[in-house]
């Protein structure tokens, strides 16, 4: 079993170790701080398991997340339990280890970037800054379910140089007022940063004094992060992690509908522009077998009318161990580019691709070609 | 100007933008945190600029950092800034980043795992623990060359669940003894992680009253981790990271002398098996330009003693505007299954290859061949 990092949100943010045992996985356990973006890395065949629905909405309890990781380890799957941030802060990552390690499962942890950090950083907000700020507390007001609520330290908060809170909920004003009754200054730089380095990455600015009313009339939200310290003063640099602002797709929400197989560069080079992608495939490509004659020198033309045909061609020749020489001394159509690269895999370069990639131009184009 | 995390170590724990921006940079500018393993993901042709050569030694001096940065990113480069954990934590991140800024130059951050975070979590130790532990403090002792020594806040820390204290050298026994001056308890768990997530990995655990003597005792050296908590005193399941131990080859520091373009597989392969590994190429590869006929039948066989011969005809193919037709009829043999697989990818399956991967071995099988 794996408890793995998913990072504080945007899917380049989890470490390349992480997303290498995604790829690998059986199984994958996930919960409500794991972005969906992530969950495109899986293999299709997959099984996928949310033990959070939707905030309210029913749970997973902990020792039956416990059960399943262990049940499905046993049974032979590579699990990985994918958690938000680092999988050591906050999240309970600990039980689940120690539950699989005490019922004999081997387990390793790959940490993660935490969003108390990296929510912050991905925001141009630095918690340690030379000669002004060397000490950072990190705590979150959000006791967990069935244990009694808990007074922060905000006077040992308030001594030092940066204070970063994970808010669970809605109790900034309550903690801003805290750390002021605490003796930290009204006007100390304060900064909510709400889905850090999300598409919906919003932030403001203000003071200790003054954040909560800033976050009340902005209308943030929860996930929120706050940071009290001279970083959150600094001048807004231009500087966010890309998902979370640059690009001119930045902000905008695509839906992929192709086959899971044929997106991933389609949503890789979406996400490169800044869109956040929602991989929805509505159809599924089946190859099916059948018998293809050996090279042959009497074929005038092969033509390709698109990327599914190569691939089923790719999957024939190599059930019957034939390569590239099967096309014998044939001219090579392809219907479009992506096809011919498709072929170029293969090893062999389109002789014709139509200026319009399409079927009837590419009829067209070949007529053309046998005239000439 | 892109400013990465590089993470707390291990190859590994590098977010997926970071490496990926690691292998397209043309100048990548590190320093002494960061892991030799990663430049490994850098091209054969990037300027790779170390600005801190080994403790002790000469340090580029921070103003100079800007000025080449600014430099080399308005020559056109794409220049990525490399540092330790985080960009954000320590290490003057912000600095770097503002002065591009105002020199006009784009910048992005790129968060990345923080050792403060990522190496007790790797070492398998938990910042917070549920019901035990919500309240974290990260601070270090080594304030920045040039700044007037500062006390660290123990009494506030003393206050935290949990301390991580990063230490640049040998302050540990003024660090227990502050916290315990400040009603910390002599008998708090403390654990320090030397080189956390590096196959150097060490980990030695004892109380805030002991940690100091049992450190000194076990000869552990900087950089270190200190965690003061109840995570400190949890039992120590094999939990680590892979590069902290884990595999066959854990611990092993091995060579690879290959030229830089054909090693990465040996290197990830090694890596995998839990080895340390340094990249040193002893030979490089050139390819020379020569005129190909065009597709003939009437050759018998076509041989390749080489990867690297496979590699030549592939260009030179490319060159010419050729594809596998060029092989025509011809019976395909290869030196061995690399050289074979090499072949594959231009999409012809060698016909033979001998048992053994030698030239000699390889004139035999085909005069073999002749005869039956």
């Amino acid at each position: 079993m794996w408890l793995v990092g998913a990072g504080p949100g945007d899917a380049g943010l989890i470490t390349v170790r992480g997303r290498a045992l995604l790829e690998r996985a059986d199984v994958v356990v996930y919960d409500r701080l794991v972005g969906a973006e992530l969950l495109t890395f899986t293999r299709p065949d997959a099984e996928l398991i949310d033990v959070f629905k939707t905030p309210g909405q029913h749970t997973l309890p902990q020792d039956q997340i416990h059960d399943l990781l262990i049940e499905r380890a046993r049974a032979g799957k590579e699990v990985v339990r994918l958690k938000g941030g680092d999988p050591f802060v906050y999240g309970r990552g600990w039980e689940e280890i120690e539950a699989c390690y005490l019922a004999g499962v081997p387990c390793e942890v790959v940490p993660g970037v935490s969003s108390a950090i990296g929510v912050p950083t991905g925001a141009g907000i630095p918690l340690t800054l030379r000669g002004q700020a060397s000490t950072v507390s990190l705590v979150t007001p959000s006791v967990g379910k069935g244990l009694p609520a808990r007074e922060l330290p905000y006077a040992a908060m308030a001594e030092m140089d940066t204070a970063v809170v994970l808010m669970g909920g809605a109790r900034l004003g309550e903690v801003a007022k805290g750390l002021i009754a605490a003796g930290r200054e009204g006007a100390t730089p304060a900064a909510v940063i709400q889905e850090g380095t999300l598409p919906g990455e919003r932030q403001v600015r203000g003071t200790l004094a003054t954040i909560a009313d800033v976050v009340h009339d902005e209308g943030l939200r929860a996930p929120m992060v706050l940071v009290v310290g001279p970083g959150a003063g600094l001048p807004r640099l231009d500087v966010n992690a890309p998902a979370a602002g640059f690009g001119p797709l930045a902000g905008r929400h695509v839906v992929v509908t192709r086959p899971s197989s044929a997106s991933r560069q389609v949503i890789s080079k979406l996400r490169g522009l800044g869109a956040h992608v929602i991989d929805s495939p509505l159809i599924r490509i089946e190859y099916l077998e059948a018998d293809l004659p050996g090279p042959r020198s009497d074929h005038d033309w092969m033509v390709f009318t698109s990327l599914h045909g190569v691939e089923g061609l790719v999957r024939q020749l190599e059930r019957q161990g034939l390569d590239a020489r099967f096309f014998g001394t044939a001219r090579i159509a392809a219907v479009g580019p992506k096809t011919a690269a498709c072929l170029e895999a293969v090893g062999v370069r389109a002789d014709l691709i139509p200026g319009e990639y399409r079927a009837r131009a590419l009829v067209k184009a070949i007529a053309a070609e046998g005239k000439s």
